[in-house]
């Protein structure tokens, strides 16, 4: 039975930054001439569980032969293209405060098949500065640019009041996924996926294990 | 039947950040003065599915009453409980690189019971600078200072090489939760929790749902 394509809505949101670890490790393994490896080794290289990682695989097939367990350059491959890592994906940055620079310095995603194209700012006063090597444009500028260069995905770290237009704006322009580091949720808009992250919010899944008041009154 | 205490290791850790964002809606219904609330109604502010939100809630006990709703303050207690938002927290930044300083500055999560108590850097040209009023402590210090100022949860905005190093120290001085931003996987010890953010994972969760080819060949 040949197995059809994957239907990415089955798989829990909270799997896939898993795949993405599971990925770094596997590549790691390829450079080390590791030709096979078993869930409960990846699960010693990953510190997690076996169970677990058997269960994400799942989601994509049979991928493992019991005693023999998974073959690295395959599961790499099927990894890579479910995660779209071995596609080029176009980046911008949306603020080019401290967060958002500091966003563009790093470029070590580029490595990983996202290339930042752009970074915009409303303010005057940084447009035209630049962040090694990209000019930071003029965020009325965004609807010019998105048409002649099609971007993928946004990166958003504008202030928290203005983050609702900006997102409108590059969803308008074209853009279907968002990584928005601003602290307000955005509306959900058929076709486009949107990942929210906030420091607010990771401080209280730490407090949550840290706390010990929790029991039904 | 009086119910016990929650088992925290039971609430899956994609639960957590979802309750975060319940109980801000429910702050913002208790100002509109609003006693009562579904889960439909709350699907809808928060753009989010009812039957989610409900076996979200189950893992705290009963708390809906079938056609009835949810009480509001209720359910802000119980929620900000859990949350440990009732509770004070120290919190420490660990690298006052451009990201460390971004974070520094953002205030929002002081009002939900998080208070920055102290940055550290490595560098000697940044320790002794100033940021929004807290000052940027030479890292030598961090042993001396944590044996004087218990710390709750320390924010780790260090390079990835440095990432483990880092956080052993601050395990060591007793803090229980990290927040780990460095692109390193730290180990894993009994009775800390650490919670990993970054931004290559978070560009790949989104590279997944926009990738189209991902089907077992």
């Amino acid at each position: 039975m040949a197995p059809g394509p994957i239907d990415k809505s089955q798989v829990p949101q909270a799997t896939v930054p898993r795949l993405a670890r599971y990925l770094r490790v596997l590549h790691r393994l390829e450079r080390e001439g590791v030709p096979k490896v078993s869930s409960k080794e990846l699960a010693e290289r990953l510190d997690a569980n076996a169970a677990q990682i058997r269960k994400d695989f799942s989601y994509f097939g049979e991928f493992g032969v019991r005693g023999v367990g998974y073959e690295v350059e395959y599961l790499i491959d099927q990894l890579s293209r479910c995660l779209g890592v071995s596609e080029k994906w176009k980046v911008i940055i949306l603020g080019a405060g401290k967060l958002g620079s500091a966003l563009a310095r790093y470029r070590g995603f580029q490595e990983e098949g996202f290339e930042l194209v752009g970074v915009f700012d409303s303010s005057q006063r940084v447009a035209g500065s630049d962040i090694d090597g990209v000019t930071v444009r003029p965020e009325r500028e965004l609807p010019e640019f998105l048409q002649e260069n099609p971007v993928d995905i946004a990166i958003l770290t504008v202030p928290g009041e203005v983050a609702q237009l900006v997102a409108d704006k590059v969803i308008a322009g074209g853009v279907r996924g968002i990584v928005n580091f601003a602290p307000a949720r955005l509306a959900s808009v058929d076709g486009v996926f949107i990942r929210q992250v906030d420091l607010s919010t990771e401080l209280m899944v730490v407090s949550f294990y840290l706390s010990k008041e929790c029991s039904p009154r």
